[in-house]
C-alpha cells in the first residue's frame, strides 16, 4: 500500500499553464491504470486532440469548460467526465483559480 | 463525452454507512476500468478484505484511517492510496463529517 497527499509527487510541467503529477503509475506497481492530477492555469488550455484511450476524469477544483466535437460544457468542482477513446477533446481554465482534475488512462507504456 | 456532477448519479449502499456511486462504467463506455465515488459515514467502515485487482483511491472530504497487514494511517482530503492486488485494507471514517473518497478499479465483469 502507498499512501501520500498528491502534492508530495514531483510536477512536472505538460506545457505552459499545465503541470501534471502521476500520483498512481507502474512504479507504484499499479497494474493496469494510471491516476494523474492535472493544474491548468487561469487562461490556460490542454491541447485539443485526440487519442486511441479513454480519460476518467473527476474535477477537484476551479472552473472551466470541456471542449468536444459538439461544443463547450461548464466544469467545476464535483463533476465527472468521461471522455470516449478517439474522441476530440480539450479542457479549459476560464475561471480565475487554479483548474485542478484527476485524469485516469489506462496503462500504455 | 458524458458529464455530469457526480451526486447526479444513482447511490446504492453497500452496507450500512457505506454508499457507492458508480460515476464511470461499462454503461457509458468505459473499456478498462472504473470510477467510483464512496461515502463512509462517521464511525463506519468498508470490510477487511482483499482480492486480486487494486484499488487506485483519491480521497476527496472528510477524515478517517486506512488500515493495512502493517497498522493503521490517517488519511483526509488529497491524500493518494495504492491498494495492490490481493492486499488486505479497509477504510475507516474516524472523523466527524462524511468520508468521500474516489476509488477506480479495472473492469471486472
Amino acid at each position: 500500500m502507498k499512501i501520500r497527499d498528491f502534492r508530495q509527487v514531483t510536477e512536472r510541467e505538460e506545457m505552459p499553464g499545465v503541470s501534471l503529477r502521476l500520483v498512481i503509475s507502474p512504479e507504484d506497481g499499479a497494474p493496469n491504470f494510471v491516476m494523474r492530477v492535472f493544474e491548468v492555469q487561469p487562461g490556460s488550455s490542454t491541447p485539443w486532440h485526440s487519442h486511441d484511450w479513454e480519460h476518467e476524469v473527476f474535477v477537484l477544483a476551479g472552473e472551466g469548460e470541456v471542449v468536444s466535437s459538439d461544443g463547450k460544457t461548464p466544469i467545476k468542482a464535483n463533476r465527472v467526465v468521461f471522455v470516449a477513446p478517439n474522441e476530440m477533446h480539450q479542457f479549459v481554465n476560464s475561471g480565475f483559480g487554479v483548474l485542478r482534475f484527476i485524469c485516469c488512462i489506462p496503462r500504455v507504456d
